[in-house]
């Protein structure tokens, strides 16, 4: 959970509470108060939460800017609280929620911009806009796959890498893009690999990666192949992503994750009336 | 772990040690003597060790009775321990450890038999047996997938379902033999799915199961398309294997992989001089 106190417009630094970085969690009103407790004065604070909480999802296709917040009960006076709410897509069923955040804050910055939107992370999410509306969407378990097959590999949690275009990278997301349905044989090679063949540690992780982010592009063609294409996620999961999408020739901006998410919150306040 | 007695041909109800079902493990002599100490006397009791040992893996293609076991030197005087080799493939890198034993068994129970051996578990594996040779195989890590996926689907972590002739489990299945690129995708479908369109425990672990065994499928095609199959391996993990299969039409042997265990220790056992 990060927060911001917004006064006259500017955020300050973000405060970060338990590190939810990994799991998408419900945020509780403790937890809330304990984060926000030192910013709280006697007169009602407004608080805009994004992420999954009670606000209802919408479904797409959706217009970001017709996104109202919706007013939460909250026991403490000091807050006036408002969910941003999610999105959701019955087929295939998707749910997205911070995203969609960012996706409004992206395109308030960014008027008329039409294109994919990606954002890696533990779920990575592909969003197609058109016309200023959120049109589809699609989320891939990618990320997940990669934190809980380290243990397996012997691999540390989270990668540190930040040079991904090696060799053995490059090898491996070109063999998953050519043969996507072979994960689950790649990846075993990847256990046999580094005790047998003495494969380091910095190679099986960029060959981890290269398979699932190669087999991800390979289902989400449609997403990016001839698309105009925006990444936005934090930089050690974003990399691997820009770098094989780089590799296939396809064009991309980048976008700070945690300023899209402070354009959205001040599009939504400005939908407070 | 698990240990036999074997007497004049004749095996005792195996003894188990700690549960190593989902993790290949060295075995230490400690816990060789703690599992077997009973059965110990004052003469040395010959000791075979099927699994992942200190014995030397030999390369494919191999003749199983030309895989002598290897003396292990033990401390304890009581035993005279063997292990029996397992198998490596270079390309793709490949190991394997007790499957090789069992295909060892089941050919010296059908001798002259060609075709496919399929062996579901935590690492499924596909051999394909040429005129009494293993010539070559494929590892998949499916079963460790499903299993490190569980806490991520809300489901437990092995699975308990017995009938998988059901419109969930080939409706994933027929998807993902379709599609076998979408993994991880469809996995998120599965996330999303339980919760938002309360798709019960049962039939998200179907469609779990459906979605890796065919995307399996769709990778080992050469290994079961037009071939002689037989699948060896704990009924848990080979049911939707063989329904799998079925439902492709491909004719099936199923074996019991503790007798096809002993008929592999039976012929090392010869194979000792």
């Amino acid at each position: 959970v990060q927060a911001w106190l917004i006064h006259d417009g500017s955020a300050s630094a973000p405060l970060s509470g338990e590190n939810t970085a990994l799991a998408a969690q419900d945020l509780s009103e403790q937890v809330l108060i304990d984060l926000i407790g030192d910013w709280l004065g006697p007169r009602p604070t407004l608080v805009l939460i994004s992420g999954k909480t009670k606000a209802q999802v919408r479904p797409v296709p959706a217009v970001p800017n017709e996104l109202h917040p919706v007013r939460f009960s909250v026991a403490d006076a000091r807050v006036r609280a408002y969910g941003l709410p999610g999105l959701a897509q019955s087929s295939p069923p998707d749910l997205m929620h911070s995203d969609a955040t960012r996706i409004a804050g992206f395109l308030s910055l960014n008027q008329g911009w039409d294109g994919v939107i990606c954002q890696p992370g533990v779920y990575t999410s592909w969003a197609q806009i058109s016309a200023g509306e959120i049109v589809s969407f699609q989320t891939f378990l990618s990320g997940e796959m990669a934190r809980l097959l380290a243990p397996t590999l012997s691999l540390p949690d989270i990668t540190t890498q930040t040079d991904w275009a090696t060799p053995a990278y490059s090898r491996a997301l070109e063999d998953a893009l050519a043969r996507p349905e072979r994960l689950a044989t790649a990846l075993n090679a990847l256990r046999i690999g580094a005790p047998v063949q003495n494969v380091s540690k910095h190679d099986t992780q960029a060959r981890l990666w290269g398979a699932l982010v190669g087999a991800e592009l390979a289902a989400a063609r449609p997403y990016w192949l001839g698309q105009q294409l925006a990444v936005i996620g934090p930089a050690d999961i974003s990399n691997p992503y820009c770098e094989a999408l780089k590799h296939q020739g396809v064009p991309v901006t980048v976008a700070d994750a945690d300023r899209m998410t402070l354009a959205g919150l001040a599009l939504a306040r400005r939908l407070i009336t």
